[in-house]
Order: structure tokens, then C-alpha cells, then sequence
């Protein structure tokens, strides 16, 4: 098999799961411990609920978290990552590493600052 | 500023670069030592010679490589890691490990496998 075929794909999967936007933050938010879902979108603020929902789905469908049910009164559902989920950590840690490092974002312009 | 505004773009900004299409090998490959476009391509075999140019300019607009003119003769032109893509290796071997042990690929059928 070529060298090209061998390694990308596995690879390229990869990248597609995180680069969805919005994965990168559920993700580091479940590596502290399960969640509701209404914790999550607390702590996500800016993230819609129906994109949020969507965005636990796919993650379920790639078996990266688990979505658990607690027969309580009312229902509870935890989102958690399952062992697959929890191999991401290193891969958020090293992206969040050096792109704190080298991305520049633009700075917001300060009161009063000419360009 | 809220906790999604603060983290998610420039982690968004460097999935976007490793997800193009043959980011990860053309990185990986550079890892090794500064090569020539000739060699990339030979290397990358699948990968055609215009798609090939257009990322090799991509990563250079982001400062991840380098390309270096050398007035030989003919004229050598070599493509290197800046100290920006040096510090993609790890992102890489993160992702490369998680994936190795996690993605599935559909795997070819066996000479007469029956589904």
C-alpha cells in the first residue's frame, strides 16, 4: 500500500472529527467529568442549543462520548467520553500548546488606537 | 472575555491548517529534512503537482514553511520548517497515535468474502 493511502485517511478523520466547530471546547469541557446537556450549553454560552445538540450527536455516532440515562424523577442524561474520547486529551493538549504559541488573532482595537 | 470566544479560534485556526488535504504527510515528510518539490511529489505519488504547489503556498502564507532559493545551476528551490511548523510534531504524533489506535478503516474484501 503507498505510503499516501496508508496514513491519511486515518489522519484525515481524525482532523475531521475536531475540526467541527465547537468539538475542541465539548470535548476539553468532558475531560473535567460528565455533563448535562444543559450544563454544556451554560458553559458554551454562545453556542446554540441545536448546534450543540448536533455536535453531541456526531460525537456519539464516532463513539467518542457516551450518552448515559439516569431513571431519575425527573430524567437525568449525562454526556461522557468514553476511552476513545479520553485518547483525545493528548491531541487537545499539543493543538492547544501551539496554537497559543503561534496563532495570532487580531487584536481588538483599544479605545483612542489609530491604524 | 467568555471562555468560548477566548480559546476556540485559535484552536479552530490550527485544525484549519493540518485539515487540508495532505497537510499531515507534506508536514510529516518535512519533518525529516528540507526537500524539493520534485521530491515531495515523488514521495506523495497520489498527490498531483498542482495541488501539491497550492499547499506548499498555503503553509508558507502561514509561516509554517519556508522556501529557500539557492542560485545553483538550474536554480534549486527547497522547501523547509520554519520553527512554527518544528512545533507541529507533536500536534502530529498526537494525532497520529489516537488515530492508529481509534480509526477504523472499511476494510477491503477478502478474494471471496461474502457479506
Amino acid at each position: 500500500m503507498r505510503y499516501s493511502e496508508q496514513i491519511c485517511p486515518r489522519f484525515q478523520h481524525a482532523v475531521e472529527i475536531l475540526g467541527k466547530r465547537w468539538v475542541g471546547l465539548i470535548l476539553r469541557l468532558l475531560m473535567e467529568r460528565p455533563l448535562r446537556f444543559s450544563e454544556l450549553a451554560e458553559r458554551l454560552e454562545v453556542v446554540g442549543d441545536r448546534m450543540l445538540a448536533d455536535r453531541l450527536k456526531e460525537l456519539e455516532l464516532e463513539g467518542v462520548i457516551e450518552r448515559r440515562v439516569y431513571p431519575d424523577m425527573p430524567v437525568r442524561v449525562e454526556y461522557r467520553l468514553t476511552e476513545k474520547g479520553y485518547g483525545l486529551g493528548a491531541v487537545l493538549d499539543a493543538i492547544g500548546q501551539w496554537s497559543e504559541q503561534w496563532v495570532e488573532l487580531p487584536e481588538p482595537l483599544a479605545p483612542g488606537a489609530t491604524h
